[in-house]
């Protein structure tokens, strides 16, 4: 096998943790629902014409994992493909919310935590053009988090106040745009690293001053807005207020921090933009953010939407779910003393599943030590052995795994026996 | 949005498709997990030169799609992705009884229900040699079906009781593939087009006709079993018929019947293989077998595997789920009847979303009228009003959509009610 390469970037799960992963996703999926959002399926292939259209994803074009044959490539995120999907299904409700979890691609450097393949859960909601849409994503996806235990903090700024904020300095449309994704980078370089790439754009001292002030202004809120209102005047901070203030009335456990450095690598975000971060390492959990032009831009019409994506490996990283020991959800083993006694334990199997108890048994050749240290190493709370003794006498004995205890149960009362057992 | 081209032979999905196919997965898994697999994963794409070993699919290599990056193609199964996870993960319990459900993709000329990008819902035993695991993999796909309420048939054959066979008539081991593909294009060139298919191996007359009468004997398993064993002996055809023997004690609608003309196309199959199909119209609806050589093929250890993937967009497409009106599981939709209402009906919705009722509400900017049509276009089952009145009184009018009926519900006693009316 060692000749057969794995790819880089990419990684297997073992059964516990694909089983953390399973569930994760039926949860994430319920919240979803939760909130009204639809499902939607798109294929996990685009076409490299819509992949590549620059309206896309901005400087990462490179990232594109691109198929050999017929103009295709593996998806580099769900947003595109949704704007796609939009315009070619006439007939959606409006607002659309939908949701979508699964695998997207990224030909990016592997490095820890940086996959090449991995999962997102999203919601969008398009058509819904006030920010009480902003505020249900939002919110939906505080949901997520918390659902986990997450100890998360959510930072939010908005595009179009900055492009305002750019305007009145009379920066450039071109030079915005350097900046903005000069701003970007302020976890990796900092805020002197940061000042340095602006001054790259050849500004005034005193612009790039402003900017560095603003982006490294601290302070609440309330603080941030007067500051910003200050300078801009009322009206252009007013999504971000409304935003803040309806996600009050969730009742959500982190309102957002107003972050002026929080602007997304993405080129199609407009306005409100959300990063969601741990509290304590500050490791990246999800983000989004409203893009109101880009579904016109493929050609559809002109229509709002704003969207999230929750980073699915990235928070079973932060979960540790590698370490979480629960391999299978089925909690029963039947073990057959006797090979003769298969057929017996195959009709208990039988009994037990079509009422739902999820039931292991020995269907290989073994001998009961052997039977009995596979259902050790898989985890079984409870081994049934049936012999020739249980078979003709109608009863099995029952071991709790954990406690050693043994009892005998009529083959008749055995399904409601384990209801019992596993509902407590 | 016309110059943006969708790839041929993928589909995407609406929501009330999308809904159907999560539960089916959903429903799949549970099965699956009733019966003691445990869940893996693995990236969607793999070295070409695992894609590419000739142990792999057989003539179906010019089927891969393959990137045009660092040497790797997506997957067309997943059991080559399984047998490279068994020899990279050396620690798991045997025997490893998992499942796996994702897309697969084969660039195959698309065709009114055969797609490029499909999912299949994997299970399998790696180590199970007995025929138990035969009939543990053949009972649980059958679980599957009868869950979705499909009126289906299995049926069933042994590539090694084949060989014994040719063996016997002295067909040299080329010839003996030739002939197996031959055969598998039963479906389509029916039995004149096989034997047609099998002269070209330049046989001769006496071994096409048994060849012939072999795959076209008709009766029941009795006389097919007693057919062959008059041609090969007794032993050969134990390991079917014991499975059968095993299956009886399943309790599964449909027993497998033999059909010496089953196959399957893809080379790795060594002994019992086997293939679900709708008993009416003959829709393929899965399908499996026994790839004992598999793993060490790729370098791995030898050892036993059998396995079956349920065809899941076939199961989905034999059910008509593009019929199904369901959209949403979300059954509330909560009005603003003025637009100050708003924050109070988000009050509501967090509460009613708190105790698990799935809830949408008007997070756009809409008159009544819109929102009605919206929550008509939907398919909630209940609208909830929130007007000035309702908001002063503690009350909320709730309209039961399908009968109009309309019920006044103090704002305290709300989630009560809708878990009462929506658990009913």
């Amino acid at each position: 096998m060692v000749d057969l390469p794995f790819p880089k970037g990419f990684r297997d799960m073992l059964p516990n943790e694909a089983l953390f992963r399973s569930k994760m996703l039926r949860r994430i999926e319920d919240i979803f629902q939760l909130y009204g959002f639809m499902g939607i399926y798109t294929p996990k292939l685009e076409s490299m014409k819509l992949l590549r259209a620059k309206e896309s994803i901005g400087e990462e074009n490179k990232l594109i994992f691109e198929l050999k044959n017929e103009g295709l490539g593996l998806r580099y995120d769900q947003t595109v493909s949704l704007a796609r999907y939009f315009i070619m299904h006439s007939n959606l409700p409006l607002p659309f919310k939908r949701y979508s979890i699964g695998e997207v691609w990224r030909m990016d450097e592997p490095q820890r935590l940086r996959y090449r393949e991995f999962t997102q859960a999203d919601i969008d909601i398009i058509g819904g053009d006030s920010v009480k849409a902003d505020a249900e994503i939002i919110a939906a996806a505080s949901k997520v988090y918390e659902a986990f235990g997450v100890d998360y903090k959510i930072s939010i700024n908005d595009r179009k106040m900055l492009d305002e904020f750019f305007a009145k300095l009379k920066i450039s449309k071109e030079n915005q745009l350097k900046i903005m994704r000069a701003i970007d980078k302020i976890d990796k370089l900092g805020i002197t690293g940061v000042k340095e790439l602006i001054k790259e754009s050849e500004l005034k001292e005193e612009q790039v001053n402003e900017i560095i002030k603003l982006i490294s202004f601290e302070g609440t809120n309330t603080e941030k807005l007067n500051y910003i209102k200050s300078l801009i005047g009322e009206e252009p901070a007013s999504e971000i207020e409304n935003t803040i203030l309806l996600l009050e009335s969730y009742g959500i456990k982190a309102i957002p921090s107003i972050d002026f450095s929080t602007v997304r690598g993405i080129d199609y975000y407009t306005s409100i933009v959300f990063e969601f971060k741990t509290s304590g390492e500050n490791a990246a959990l999800g983000g989004g953010g409203r893009y109101d032009n880009l579904i016109s831009n493929y050609g559809g019409k002109q229509i709002g939407a704003v969207g999230f994506a929750v980073g699915v490996d990235r928070l079973l990283d932060v979960l540790k779910f590698q370490e979480s020991k629960e391999i299978t959800p089925a909690e029963v083993f039947i073990s057959n003393i006797k090979k003769e006694n298969y057929q017996y334990a195959l009709k208990i199997a039988n009994d037990l599943r079509s009422h739902g108890i999820k039931v292991d048994l020995n269907d290989s050749d073994r001998n009961l030590s052997n039977q009995l240290s596979y259902s050790n190493a898989i985890g079984f709370k409870y081994t049934i052995f049936i012999g020739p003794s249980e078979q003709e006498s109608g009863k099995a004995k029952v071991r709790d795994m954990k406690s050693g205890t043994e009892t005998l149960v009529e083959i008749q009362k055995i399904s409601e026996f384990f209801k019992a057992s596993t509902t407590k």
